[in-house]
């Protein structure tokens, strides 16, 4: 609920493209990380692509899934996956 | 939306916790934050309760209201902010 309308935040983008590379890092399908993380498949695309303002709680839960944490997750400099870039 | 219904989750906890934490080792008031990050000061007040399912839009907001990164926010160990514990 923010006073006035704000453009999506970077840190959405970045959650969202942080989770992809972490996923496809370990093979899995969204399907497999929904099923893991309790959420839809379709939603969870939806957050890679930054179309969700995910809260806390579902972030919590996607880390826990994946095995990671959030502060992981939204560091700024990404994390050594190995996603060949 | 998670499938089945979840407790609050920790990182929840943490992430008021910190936010508080640090508000007050600024010297600010609930207000003073809230103006800062454009949310009302009563919903900030609930977050850091963890009363609140923050998205992290409004996570985003406030980490740059504070001057911090959302990974520090959400860290597991608590950062250096001189709180005196």
């Amino acid at each position: 609920m923010p006073k006035t309308k704000r453009p999506p935040s970077a840190a959405r983008q970045r959650f969202g493209q942080r989770l992809r590379e972490l996923r496809q890092a370990r093979g899995w399908t969204l399907e497999d990380l929904g099923e893991k993380a309790d959420l839809a498949w379709n939603y969870v695309a939806q957050i890679e692509r930054g179309e969700r303002n995910v809260s806390i709680d579902n972030m919590a839960a996607l880390a826990d899934a994946m095995g990671t944490t959030l502060s992981v997750l939204l560091q700024e400099e990404a994390p050594t996956v190995g996603t060949g870039s």
